[in-house]
């Protein structure tokens, strides 16, 4: 099967190891491709940088049902445009955010998100909203770090981990979930260094909890209800005329 | 106080009915001014169309507060856009949405939308969810006729009226919203008739209702939490260097 | 539009001071007229006291209805009374509580409530839940301080700022409640201090926040559902034949 | 032990009734004791009656106190004045509606409360919140007989029985509560019927369900929590100061 | 009446003690008879050991219905095979979790169970869920002490006394609830150590609060629903083929 | 990787079918092995039989863990022991019901469950709460079809599409769960007729999902928090000792 990643970013910084990791999760036969945004921020820390995505990810996401995907992922945890996207193509549209927090729903009976900035909670938590597991999640808490930092990659696994053991310690987290698709590669590593500190807990990336829920939808045949995400008639009229 | 109010839609077709019932709301001293988007959706009944009005509305919101105004609305029930200008305006930024649950929710204990079209339920739970009164929500109900064709007063206000009946009879709401912005001019009457019928409830028209709660939050010096509705940091940064 | 605020406690010692408070918020046009109780408490911070104010406010809001008034606020943030005189009128009977929160709920994901003693706790929770918006309540703090002692501004504000801070960093409140109508004046004042702490936030106001609503339901032509509000016909009944 | 029933009207009509069947229920040592109010409503079918109650039963509340009673029941399933007694005594204060909810909670997972008038179903709306089992409240339904005519038990139970039916079939109760005190004697017997309809389903009476609570807390040793129902410093001051 | 109390663990060593402490909270004419069961766990602080007092634990329910028993409590405050056995049997069976929780939310707004160790706190917190009174649980805590060394009673009342401080202080606990059945015989203490610090608030026994629960259904005639606790077919006809 | 199903059921008659559908669903590279119980329920339509379940499926999961297996299934919507063996195994233990809800979560806002019984309604209501989505359980709907006869595939289909029609027409289910795993090899169909009748919706079927979440935990290395689920210390010294 082939899997589209759209990293909704307008620059290309990222596609490499994007790929790199989106690829470390494919199961044999699945193939996935990375494109960024044309149009589109440079980063998404705000309402403001998550609604800027949607009008260049509906085109890219039409572009991939076009090119035979059968399915999309949009690489942000806050899941910009995927609302949107499930309305306008005939393919699942996945966001690591809901996929993350789903799974982590099936490890415990509490987690807790760790973001890169405070900024982005009232997004995570529409996210968590959504997904229909709020009551789930114990708490959001942030590195403090832009995503554009990230790629201090040892000053990020220090962050993560001294918050990770807070939300355990003062929030009773029983599952950590990595909040922020720019945050690759670590969880494994932070997975084995909380449990050297006696917290044998799951650590959940969003990358790859996003990639299997998408091959789960294309091998199971199902996709987004169109009794929640109708088609937008007016809008799609309104392209045609155009 | 100036209110600016953007229709936001692509055409100036409403904006005369709507500067005349925004006007009619006004107390004394208020002063209501109307813009259309320049860019953006003919209607609103799709998460799609919700979305593709965010980069106008910014605009907009932002010229509003550069012209002085003191508090700026979103006229479309959804309040799309609401969040994103709330982050980037130092203005009190209204969802009539927002404002008429709000308001319902202090005339009774259960409400009901009425609304244009069922492919709009899951962006008005949204802004139920977001205004914090989704347990008071009893229905929302559909009228089934897109907002293009609302122009047809006999017509909506007789399908609003059995849509109002049966969610009082068979949803147990006891404040009815009428959920589109579009659907001017006509609480008052429903309110009438519906009492008349033998049920003695309000009838909450969201156009008036944002129009109070903007001149409220001017009157009492309040607007958003910069603790819910951070500044963009990284937005304003691009758009500054761009 | 007439106002009529009845200030549920059997002394006038707070008349003056909250006529001039209601009357700083009041639109062109309104006219706030403020009574005390001839039977009732001195101070409302029990159960028991805000039971004993509701027979002498039934007849305050009956004789505000008959004097040609078009809505009644009862002064307290416990909104006593409130449910009983809404039976009994035709006029939207307005409480500051429930007022203040519902616009708290419009400027942010979390509110918190500072009142005046642990002991209204049960009540502003009551209160909460009764708007609907229970669930963005982070927190209520008390100042410790007995009505009575308000007067003493200084103290209070000190003591406000104090725990107003803590609501913010303790408890994730991102909006302000000022929880006792004896608070006067001092919102404005609280919210710049905490803009000039780092924390810029909205400080709601109880008394002017229920002018507003007060006024809001007027202009609309809206007021209390006679399905969540019934007549009481027996109490009815029973006082004509008396 | 000794327990006080207060029959919070201003007369004497079921005082008999009531003494009968609250004896029913007592173990070997309760003695049961009935009085009414002096002054008060006829009947509670309204918020306004049931504020009504209030100053009355405190004094009520306080001589079963100073007469060596154990415990104070109110008589009426809106629980009037339960909240500031509890407050006002050393002894528990125990409210019917109360009662009979947590032990409809034990014994299954959905009830519905089918009482007198739809106008009582907020006072019944609020009892099920406090006492913290309003998510198993699956309904509330009405006989539309008021109080002061339940006395024709024939036509009680017909009604009865025919909303129970319909709470089962229609809103999924598995346990059934009589939501008025008044309806005195009849449990067993709809039991009986229900279970020859196939409907093998408990029903609680209130009045037993109260009589036994009340017992229960004093067998135990237990009342009301003082850091939930704090001591009303400023009442009982001023109480002793006139 | 006979109450037959089960001790679900494979072993006698707490009979004695156990039918001492239920026969001081039996009212005149309630017989209370112990047994354990011949298969199960030695203690029970895991959702293993939980699972393994199912089996034997149903064939005592049985023989106690068979005995003339009126009533049958599982004597541990998780309530291991409490459902399934009241689908089996006609009489009541009580778990000392529910019951004391339901006690609890009559006494306050909130309560905190502390029991014996961190593992079982899933079980408690599903026990909350089903008693219904899960919004009302402001925290659980424990005490670190094993069910098997509870019989050191000093050891065990100074961390319950420690936790139930912190309990109140931390998360705001207005009731008390000791979380396992192994506790006997040190609520009064503890609740009367606590006024002594300055608490006035109830310490709920769950043994007691069993106990009384279960004389409470016997004495209304009522057990639970057979909506929610469906007579187990398959399951009998196997018993009876075998 | 190596999956283990266990058909918690004393018998082998499923056994063949379970390993062909869960063969369906395995990626390349995936190995599924059947097996069923020694000793358990005949089928599992009760509490009664849940419970029956547990002991020997623990030691099932153990034997899975011991032979290498990565993963284990119980083989049974309502998860029964999947909470004991996720304590007692450091490998991933999976249930139908809680992947097949998470799953239907992501498609849409609300979904129903279509089951064999109304008696097993109340487990899968617990399923649906310790997933943590219940928020989003639109419904439980029953086909009045014991497991034993689920054999007759076309009555089976015939009552299925009977129920999810009306679960979307009457509770407003968007996505629509198969409520048994023994209803295999029919979602498929379901979805295509559902489709044709106009209903664009998603059916899952558990056995799927519960394959793809072990395949998702085993490929993430993440497997059951021991902050939720610790080691069960006390049994397991019992069975070292034993």
């Amino acid at each position: 099967m082939k899997i589209r990643v759209v990293v909704p970013l307008a620059h290309a910084r990222f596609n490499q190891e994007t790929a790199e990791e989106f690829g470390r999760w494919t199961a044999p036969g699945t193939e996935a491709s990375v494109v960024n945004l044309d149009e589109g921020p440079q980063s998404i820390e705000s309402e403001c940088e998550d609604a800027l995505v949607v009008p260049d990810f509906l085109r890219k996401a039409k572009e991939a049902e076009a090119a035979g995907c059968d399915a999309v992922v949009c690489d942000c945890f806050a899941d910009p445009g995927v609302r949107a996207a499930r309305e306008l193509v005939e393919i699942p549209v996945i966001g690591p955010g809901e996929a993350a927090m789903l799974l982590a729903a099936a490890l415990g009976h509490k987690f807790s998100v760790v973001t890169v900035l405070c900024q982005v909670f009232p997004l995570i938590n529409a996210v968590a909203w959504r997904a229909g597991v709020d009551r789930k999640l114990a708490s959001i808490r942030s590195v403090d770090i832009p995503v554009l930092e990230l790629s201090d990659k040892a000053r990020m696994i220090s962050a993560l981990h001294s918050q990770m053991v807070r939300a355990i310690r003062e929030d009773h987290a029983e599952v950590l979930v990595l909040g922020c698709t720019g945050m690759m590669g670590v969880a494994a590593q932070l997975q084995k260094t909380l449990k050297s500190d006696g917290f044998d807990v799951p650590v959940v990336d969003p990358v790859a909890a996003s990639m299997k829920l998408a091959e789960t939808t294309v091998a199971l045949g199902v996709r987004q209800s169109r009794l929640a995400y109708h088609k937008p008639k007016a809008y799609l009229a309104a392209r045609t005329a155009a």
